[in-house]
């Protein structure tokens, strides 16, 4: 079944250690609808500037990505600019220009308002609740969201909590929202906010699942070599959300959450061997089910098939 | 079949944000043999001073620990001092006093040298490799190590490497010793050294391990309280060791492997839960299948069993 995924849509600069690139096409949107759009359609909501190459539109309705819900708009488009650190675990963002997407009010078409899956990609926490607003009764709603919402509108984004099914932050955000060290007890703690389920993204560490009383823990792809880990987290959700939209029967068990986990790892594995969307530009189903199948390798310690 | 651990066996002093206690039993092979005693016999290889405790060796008598290898000396005991900050996930050491220890030369008695599985517990390179020497045709070699040797030691700790079949150290040791940021190439570096397999342990985010071409990746217990990681590395080798040594075939498999790495981190995921080895004094056999299960409920997500 389709799913609504709703994020920034930029226009990045990005250097590492080793190359630098620019006008890259970027944003939680851009990443998490190209990820999910490998398991199921997409409806895709966003807003870009007269600067935002048409190209990209044509890439998404090839995809199965409607962007009915995409607004083009005079002006420039979102841009974002980064740096990371020689071991590309930590980045320094060297400019932000908001451009159109400082006036951004999500407009859902008609059609989107019934999609049963919901992918709040990182943006304002507002943002993500006013798209909620405009919905009739989703099954699944995911998001994800980052440091800057957890210490400049806290408010909004607990607000936003409660009516989220699944949450998926990275590891030092759990931290801080809930001012545990123990990630066991940060996950935990989370669902206490309204959260039914908690994904913790812990990187080259791979990530946590919470549930009730379910936990469920998985590594990650193990890469000898990284080139830009943009959008890693974006890519894991897409994966993630998209696999359930498309397998979810009647309810949404923890069992076919442990598989979207592997799904967003596995997306995410490839996000990283290349800058920007070139790398899940070309992606295939057989290379996604090949790195399936080495998560299994992987993991598995017992009745290895 | 029976193990051969060699190693510290000192008296601690731990102080975390919330306990002090002194004149703990510890030392790599205290906690190395106690945990590979749940699965096969042990030949204990150390040094004590006449302070050290009889109780302890009454208690390794009924651990079906072979204690002819272990020293009484006159003098003091090693004696290790530390302090854990806030989080528990780094500690300075406060004092060490090497007292018996500084003139410990590992003598084997006759009947230790046809222990066909050896696990080197952390101790200098040259008395690991001492020990060897003493061996005939061990079938299997683990060895265990620390950021110290690979600093002040590295010429011996190279040396000893081309003899062991299994080295086992932290992550922040794999990329000091290979200058590689990611565990991955680290992994595989190190295996260039001379082990045919390397273990990297990562605290709470589990530990890998690197064949020639296989690769295994599992997670931590998830403890939401833990009490004193002291020993919880030697308690991860002496539990990996433990479990080859009872269960090894005609050879060292990865599949076996796979497996013993889950049941070291079963041991570590106990050591943790109190000071010193007081959790594993009174482990039993249930809860380590228990804990074992949980590792399987949490980790696999195809054909749930």
């Amino acid at each position: 079944m389709s799913i609504l995924v709703v994020g920034s849509i930029g226009l990045d600069t990005v250097k590492t250690p080793v190359e630098e690139h620019t006008d890259l096409v970027g944003g939680s949107a851009s990443y998490a609808a190209l990820s999910a759009s490998f398991f199921t359609p997409v409806n895709l909501v966003g807003i870009v500037g007269s600067d935002f190459p048409e190209s990209e539109f044509q890439f998404w309705k090839s995809r199965d990505i409607d962007t009915s819900g995409v607004q083009r708009v005079s002006g420039k488009t979102f841009r974002w600019s980064g740096e990371y650190a020689w071991d590309l675990n930590t980045r320094e963002t060297r400019s932000i220009a908001l451009n159109v997407f400082e006036h951004f009010r999500p407009a859902l078409p008609p059609k989107y308002r019934e999609s049963p899956f919901v992918l709040l990609a990182n943006i304002a926490p507002k943002l993500q609740s006013h798209v909620l607003d405009q919905m009739e009764r989703p099954r699944f709603v995911v998001a994800d969201t980052m440091d800057l919402w957890i210490e400049t509108t806290r408010a909004d984004l607990e607000a936003l909590l409660r009516r989220v099914d699944l949450l998926i932050l990275n590891d030092s955000e759990a931290r801080e929202i809930t001012k545990e060290t123990s990630l066991i007890r940060a996950g935990r703690k989370i669902r206490g906010f309204g959260p039914r389920y908690v994904a913790i993204k812990k990187g080259e560490h791979g990530a946590l699942l919470f549930g009730q009383k379910e936990f469920f823990s998985c590594g990650a792809y193990p890469l000898e070599d990284i080139h830009d880990p943009t959008g890693a987290g974006d890519t894991f959700a897409g994966g993630l959300a998209g696999y359930v939209a498309a397998h979810a029967g009647e309810k949404v068990s923890f069992e076919l959450l442990r598989k979207a986990m592997i799904y967003g790892s596995v997306l995410a594995s490839f996000c990283v061997e290349a800058f920007s969307l070139d790398r899940l530009r070309k992606l295939t189903e057989k290379e996604i089910a090949d790195r399936y199948q080495m998560f299994k390798l992987m993991s598995q310690f017992e009745a290895l098939t």
